[in-house]
């Protein structure tokens, strides 16, 4: 069986690996606090062009998206963020857990644009009952987001925008951000990101690394105590130094975006199979997951050699179903999935 | 430089290592429902002689204490601990942050007794306010404790005996579980912490793996959700086979006992070398960590070629000064640093 | 002016205030543990015919609806509420500041059907990844809803069955449970509110009372521990009898229920006043609130004489706003707004 | 039966109960936003010296502690307390339960000390593991104590300028308030509480009020959004111009403080009483609360005609009790209980 369920099916890319197997039997001092991870945050500085950022590196997606917004807001405030949304829709109410409200916006694809924030800002701030609802003080936005969709250049900073206009943070969850910034027909760069947000964090765990993240704090008033966030918030590694290797090898070169970028296009080369087929696309996406709508024969075609992720079935009978490419994806496994695909029955 | 400040400062046991190399390149689902976490899980259940528990493989200490603890116990639920308790001392208000308080139980040695806790208990059912104090639900140890002191079979029996009569919960931190089974002169084995606890962590940081610790759930109260709560308080990992597989290759033929043993006969001969020399105890250890009283004079010439961790001054101007030995440590390094004890000046 | 903005705006019925001052000057057990509390709980038990049943007395409406889901909720567990839910709009965030997400049913009118309860947990029953998402454990509802809309007996019935079909707790929050329980053509009685609902509240602050709320839980699941969760979220009032005198007062010969029901009538007196007078409404309501949408020149016109709640202002320039009766409106009041309405232009 | 237990036992003072009789029937806008808040604010402004105070209306003690705590602090924010403190002894959890530790000094008589302050605030400056531990940023101190004491003026400013040092908010609960700037002897006006607190509150619940209680922000980094804390933590009140009349009434000419300082008066001659009667103090209180040593006859006895309150039994078979004079107290029976006294026993 070859996976395309998701992107994290498969230990770490070779020169990750390597790097952990040479260090291996050398000693570092805790908690993130070793040559690596300052090594790591360096090269993160300087790739994203903020020689200001402060970089701490936590093991996973879900701890890190807490953490930053268990830091960066008063209980009374919210943080804003598409109904599709990660933290809405698949983290078990770990945000309101620590207490804080979500805000939903409507989202088609995946993303919410300016104008949505600019209304939500406004509807409270011209609300005569403030004290009676949540201040939205934080917009999270997944790039690229949970339907692999990713912003323009132009609404990203639109958002950015009106966020800093209305006095609110922007949070950029980067689970996939390789992905995101090799984005087909992509407008936007790392150095976008780390221009337009307050707060983002470049994810490991699904382009390249055996686990961990690199949260990245431009926002000066996010920075203070962060590290007591971490380990309130549980996510203080004891070997840090593990994950920030493992950033030194995946920065070291480009090494990250080209693996990820390497990966997008397999994914469009599926996209590309699968609409020569005439096979319909629930969404269409210029990355590495790829949700299309197959027959109930298809989808059991398909399944005799390859795991993919299902989602929901249609109201017309079909199953919505992701196909995800990732570093580890090579041309042999997508070149037969093409092969698979012309093969379907229509 | 030698590291003996701490048990993690160096990565995995070769065997470990070794698995994940052997298995970076397979592809496996995703959040701990892989083959190398069931058969992890299966590993620890023969081992620990409770085919009944539960397995579960967190990333770290903070965060299984936070889990635990927070699906445990209702809000008006307290957790009874010691003093010198890692949850109450180490932990940045980690359990507090989940909404529960930590009921101190005085301690000298990091150790309770099940009289303190009769106590405990008795004070709130005796109590004619029940409703304005927190009833406590959990007793929380540490085995080895915070400070390397074991509980002898008797304790512990005593322990889980005066929890179940109250109605109390039997939690064990057992973020150095190895050091503590193989405590020089115990009486406590792995079976009996699985017959006496409620709930358990077998930890894997500090004891030859990378990352992960092990929750053992014995009890079924305790067993609902529990996944549940792992991916609620942010300690779900992605690609849980990792955890799994180092498990498997550290209880294959009793590798993680055998080298926390190691570890702690290592510690016994500093232990001796610094008896032999006159140098007094803080606090006498039978496990990896041993806590000295030095001069000022002993300190420094040690930190010219050792890292060992500084705990506080005395009021007599002594350091106290932990050495830490680990699965890693070598003899020759032990050699060594036994060798410059014996040149130290009294 | 004459106040019609809510139903909170004038002290207490005058048996209420009567009893306060009868009892002022004697001397009582605190926190609930007194012969009024006992007493009321009793005629309540009697009157809603539920003589299992709890009785707890806090001093508000917020207060009770977070005291009540923190204390029967795990923390993976969620409650689904309309989207139009006090609890979700009004609160900032109370119940999310105690751990809980809620999960949102759209709704027109504040009502949520049996049949998206039904699907909402078949959703989670059927979900392969349900421990990535949250439990709905508790069903909100309001009676009568926020938009003074009540259910019927059968849309009662049925979300009940569902509920328990699904294993679901039904929470109803009663703040004006006396307006709902005498709606224009009502057809659910207090019985039947304590025969559906697992726990429930009657209001007191908005129905004749300075202040205070009855929550009554009728499923002992709920039950254990109850006043600790009343301490630990702040509603446990030093002088309890305060409001177990003014629920005596208030069930004493059906009170509470006659002077909601009144209110009810000269609501409906002012509803058919506009409909008489052509001014639609923006929800039909059959209870003390009535939801109109004025022009500009008649809001303007009555807001020279009365206080009335402006909710918000329509695409096509009409304002919506609310009129509300309570127990203390006087039915020259009324008359006085029923002329000035058949005077608006139109 | 004389009820000595507690000084929450009956209503409210003749003026108070006036008061609300008097504007039973008048309407006024809810939430706090009312003519009688505002009236009240200004004359605690004027009273306490502070015209640039912030003033706000909670319904009780325990909600106050929470709101202003958790509105105050930060997640990994600790507030500093005596063991002996309220929030800690008799709460339920409830500042833990908003996700805050309390971190505890030791105490003999419920106060604590500058140099205690001082002591834990350069424990964490001082770590080289601050993001281990909780920073402490709140001194949880009540006036009078939970045992009646007091502190001087000289300790209060002390405590103050330590707290101004070391960047710590002083938080002072002030449940019985007037009992302590009317203290027998006593150095502290509410004008020092005023001066010397970032934030206090004025308790009205215990000292002539129905209910309720004025709590006062002195530095402005703890204003901003108080009204957003008050309704998330489920203390605001609807009427909220109840509890805003009640303290007009309260601080008209001085009556609030002239009733407590009557009933410290009784209180000083029932210590004077026991004191003549060879009756051993458990601590000597120049407040309204008196704590002594009962033999198992005398307590007996004494139960036989008056309520007080027990505490615990000593080891030598004393019961340490309480009796507690209030507002309310009249002075025949006061009269009664010496007469009583004297009658006792050796």
């Amino acid at each position: 069986m070859i996976r395309f369920n998701n992107d994290y099916n498969k230990g770490a890319h070779p020169e990750v690996l390597n790097a952990l197997i040479r260090h291996n039997d050398e000693s570092y001092p805790g908690y993130g606090l070793d040559p690596w991870c300052e090594k790591a945050a360096g090269m993160i500085r300087d790739c994203i062009g903020r020689p200001d950022a402060d970089v701490h590196f936590l093991p996973g997606g879900t701890v890190s998206n807490v953490t930053v917004i268990a830091a960066a807001l008063r209980p009374y405030e919210s943080v804003l963020a598409a109904d599709t949304g990660h933290i809405h829709v698949h983290e078990t109410g770990a945000v309101e857990h620590t207490g804080h409200k979500i805000e939903l916006l409507k989202s088609k694809d995946g993303k919410i644009s300016a104008q949505q924030i600019a209304e939500a800002a406004d509807g409270f701030n011209e609300s005569i009952v403030k004290e009676h609802i949540t201040e939205p003080k934080m917009v999270y936005i997944s790039f690229p987001t949970e339907y692999g969709t990713v912003y323009t250049k132009k609404e990203l900073e639109d958002i950015s925008s009106v966020c800093r206009e209305k006095g609110i943070y922007l949070y950029i969850d980067g689970a996939r951000m390789g992905y995101g910034v090799g984005a087909y027909d992509g407008t936007v760069s790392i150095e976008d990101i780390a221009r337009l947000a307050d707060v983002f964090y470049i994810g490991g765990t699904k382009c390249g690394a055996l686990f961990g993240e690199a949260v990245v704090i431009c926002n000066d008033e996010l920075k203070k105590s962060f590290r007591s966030s971490i380990k309130q918030n549980g996510a203080m590694t004891a070997k840090g130094w593990l994950i920030g290797l493992q950033f030194c090898a995946l920065m070291e070169n480009g090494l990250y975006f080209e693996i990820t970028k390497k990966a997008v296009q397999q994914a469009i080369r599926l996209r590309n199979a699968f609409a020569e087929k005439g096979i319909p696309f629930y969404m269409v996406s210029p990355t590495n997951q790829q949700f299309v709508l197959l027959t109930e024969e298809q989808a059991e075609k398909l399944s005799e050699k390859y795991f993919y992720e299902f989602e929901f079935k249609t109201n017309t009978g079909y199953s919505c179903v992701r196909f995800c490419t990732s570093w580890a994806t090579t041309d042999e496994e997508v070149d037969e999935l093409i092969a698979d695909i012309a093969l379907l029955d229509d």
